[in-house]
């Protein structure tokens, strides 16, 4: 059977709206009475895993599901053994670096080496201040990252910005940006080969609804 | 000023209660309308950073707060470089190993080498398959990491469990304990060494009154 993993927040309701339109209907996991982590699409034909963002691409990777719903950041930082297949368009933001509005250091040239930047995309941070050959200390974290420069733990921050409200709240200004993301529709390499449960042909039809704005007549 | 560092979720109300007895009072981040992550204590003598419980350990390494209250299975997961100072007795769970109620193997003697075993605690997880000599793949998840045996990605679990809820709902049975929890009391080394902002005393009214149950008169 068909198996999707989905992800849990903010790129849930989008991923359910394209699966919708191809013909798989999930919203019952959109119901917040909803406890069930694995549910079956309204014609009982596939299967959906609700799972955290972060762990999509490990459920696909292992086969567990044939493909999977995640933004570009995680397939970025954790780089699984997965195939990168459509970008969905949706969930966009951008991986970008922040600092105190009256932070000293006002553009990326400014830092000083050895200096400290948090962050929850440690391997992102990290390669992106190699490519300009600045040591830097990363100081992992697992959530609230704006708390870095308010604390004067780090001088700046790594993290995905969508509205900006969240750094605007905390008086962050953003410098610079590493990447775009947007969410993707990635497969178990081997279901993709072997054409398991049919999948090419579903990827096919989200590849046409992708290009074809919904308003549009005919393919 | 004296910084405590707290986490949210399953400690924090225990927190709470606790440093409200010794004199700090913040109970301001129980108050759900409460936004903010630094909060002065109601004699504005003390802050408190709330934070991520994986987080609480790195705000204390760095010296941006001087206390933290954390679980003692991320003490021993992420092995940070902090003071332990003192067992708080609450927030009691269990590091444990689950299987399927239907599986073939019911005690860890029966893995076979290389299967694979699920877990948010990849640290705790290796460390005990190697105290068995047993050669396992762990596979590391962020969330609901029952979903490993359901959908037969892995053989096992290794979970905290503090009720069981979670496992019998999700049909699986624990099969050993790895170690038990509760909440800690943690110092940046620096700071209690240099008896900053008279952390001394702090540490030893909250040990006294954690010996001293709060029912007993006197010391």
């Amino acid at each position: 059977m068909l198996t999707v993993a989905l992800p849990k927040g903010a790129l849930l309701k989008d991923s359910i709206d394209l699966l919708k339109q191809v013909g798989l209907d999930f919203s019952i996991l959109l119901d917040n009475s909803n406890r069930q982590l694995e549910v079956l699409d309204s014609s009982k034909s596939a299967r959906a895993l609700l799972v955290r963002n972060y762990d999509v691409p490990v459920y696909v990777e292992y086969g567990q599901a044939h493909l999977g719903v995640v933004g570009y950041d995680i397939l970025r930082e954790k780089k699984p053994d997965v195939a990168h297949l459509i970008d969905l368009k949706f969930g966009y933001c951008r991986m970008s670096i922040a600092v105190k509005q009256e932070s000293p250091y006002q553009s990326v040239l400014d830092f000083p080496p050895h200096c400290r930047i948090a962050s929850k995309f440690v391997r992102s941070a990290r390669e992106y201040f190699d490519s300009i050959d600045l040591p830097v200390e990363i100081i992992p974290l697992y959530g609230s990252v704006e708390l870095g420069p308010i604390t004067g733990m780090s001088e700046a921050i790594v993290d995905l910005v969508a509205t900006g409200r969240t750094l605007k709240e905390n008086n962050l200004v953003e410098i610079a940006q590493l990447y775009e993301s947007t969410a993707r529709l990635i497969a178990n390499p081997l279901s993709y080969r072997l054409d398991l449960d049919q999948i090419q042909s579903r990827i096919i039809d989200i590849r046409r609804h992708i290009e074809t704005p919904t308003t549009a007549v005919g393919v």
